[in-house]
């Protein structure tokens, strides 16, 4: 297998694959500002909640290593033009504030340094959000590879693998990982409109590890289900709310209603950095409503009506009551609202 | 409003608008041959349970037409072979089987005739049944447009209009009878996934009618739902066994699952021809499987990988535990099991 660089830190400048090509060019991207990270993570060369995060960490480190600034308030005053401007870029996935926090963090315990020292040292944090990231998703995948029977069919959603996350994966490390295992099952791949992430990169994925799989429509999840073909659903989450209601990508809602019908356990796969304690419940969550052409055009062609009303929010909040387990990297958790708070 | 033509008897031949090419390009074919008929079905040039019922008529009076045989048994051969050939076009809609039975039954009450009376009373025969189908939209549309609330959302399937009937439409039908009637209300257009039947040639017929309508990706329905958006749902049947169950576009079960849990009206619209008291259940529907290159390409472009493995039936059978009724040009039927023998 070739390695995927989701993202990789390059001292001078940030390498991105972009997903928008994908499966059909690998083409890397380098970014030496942090405008040009924003427009990545805004136009979705890099999208997956983790990975914007990781994203967002090394805009702050690119930004602030390209400032000109001589003095502290006036480098100051660049850190919060970065993280602002970073900030907006997407609503949704928590994982990107979380990133901006512990680069805000860093800067904050850093001011004593000289500033070269203190450039080195917001290097050196991204490339630790970057690090641990990987160690994360490994651990998500040891806590939940063994709901993954032998011999059985799963479904995921999205795509949540390598391309999700600095590598491996939050949901697909899960199938990754019982893979490793020499367990023997199917991957059922919804292709999720209107973005194709799971045609275009989930397939893409598995293809490039050997793992069995078959790609649907997403409408097509529920007739499976009705037969018997789907033993378990794994996704990922772009924000946990204290209660354990989860937003992940539209659709995932209409899944977990499916698979509650079903009786098919469904698991939200995500590190801890995606629980908001701030936000109670879902209801509080923001979700993305993004551009009408992503419906209308398909590979960058029109097909429907040019300017059609649409409606496309980006994500969509499935309830703690629909959701067997939380995987995470401290554990599995299937008691949402009860333990979801003692875990940070 | 232009006229749309789906289908047309023009003498010797027959026309029909290409929806494979819509809603961009208003293209019409012209077809001289049942075979020619034959691969249009096939290919989905023409689509919609009544609107191929009325090709497969036309195709075998075209084909009779045609034909050199100068005695009847050698006619009766060809009667044969045209019928076999469009019997195997497409296995899921009975309302093709239904057409060709009605063609045969012609045919055979009309052995005593010349063959050119023979074949004037199998071209009389096809322009009966589509005029017939256009009569009984209307019907449809007449019983069920007390269910549109007026200031209401509704969401609609597939697509179920002018272009897949002989006119105006079954599910669509009643849309369209309720906006006759200056009811105020948003349709919500799911756009059906792989083919986009709702993004090409729902929304079109919507937008030539003025009719207001969302465009939505089918992964958006049950967000939607969630937050009362949704007030009835209305699809149409490609084949409804003796029990109520119901055959329709792929993606109808999983939208009658969330109907169910969000406690919405879920109303299959269709004529009688569409019922087949030979199938006692669902489960002896037979599912038509499609081309993998449905899901992988998108208007002709690959999207996803190549040669990925894929799952792309076509239909899906809704028990009718789901269905709230079933809105026939007869009346509506809400207790299926008990009723819809008594139908026929």
């Amino acid at each position: 297998m070739n390695k995927i660089i989701t993202i990789e830190w390059r001292g001078d400048h940030v390498v991105m694959i972009d997903q928008r090509k994908l499966p059909h060019e690998e083409i890397y991207v380098k970014l030496y500002s942090y405008e040009e990270v924003a427009q990545a993570i805004e136009t979705m060369v890099i999208r997956g909640a983790p990975a914007i995060g990781v994203a967002a960490a090394m805009g702050v480190a690119l930004g602030i290593q390209k400032s000109s600034s001589k003095d502290a308030p006036s480098l100051k005053q660049d850190f919060l033009n970065i993280y602002e401007r970073l900030y907006r870029t997407r609503p949704t996935a928590v994982n990107l504030r979380w990133g901006l926090e512990r680069m805000k963090n860093c800067f904050e315990n850093s001011l004593e340094l000289s500033i070269p020292e203190l450039k080195q040292a917001l290097e050196k944090e991204a490339i630790q959000i970057y690090e641990e990231d990987v160690e994360i998703n490994k651990k998500m995948g040891a806590n939940g590879k063994h709901l993954i029977q032998n011999n059985s069919k799963v479904m995921t959603y999205c795509n949540t693998g390598t391309l999700a996350t600095a590598g491996y994966g939050t949901a697909l490390g899960v199938i990754r990982a019982a893979y490793e295992e020499s367990k023997k099952f199917l991957v059922y791949v919804c292709e999720t409109r209107p973005f194709l992430q799971g045609l275009r990169l989930t397939s893409w994925e598995l293809y490039k590890e050997g793992i069995p799989q078959k790609v649907i429509s997403d409408n097509m999840a529920g007739s499976l289900m009705a037969k018997g073909e789907v033993s378990a659903i794994f996704v990922g989450a772009d924000r946990i709310a204290k209660n354990g209601d989860a937003a992940n990508k539209i659709g995932t809602y209409s899944l977990s209603v499916l698979a509650k019908y079903h009786t098919i356990p469904f698991y939200v796969v995500a590190p801890t950095s995606t629980i908001d304690l701030k936000c109670p419940t879902g209801r509080e969550i923001p979700i993305e409503e993004r551009s009408p052409k992503e419906v209308t055009h398909v590979g960058g062609k029109l097909v429907g009506l040019e300017n059609v009303d649409v409606y496309n929010p980006s994500f969509d909040v499935t309830p703690h009551e629909l959701i067997t387990a939380i995987i995470t990297e401290k554990g599995v958790f299937d008691s949402l609202s009860r333990r979801l708070s003692s875990l940070l």
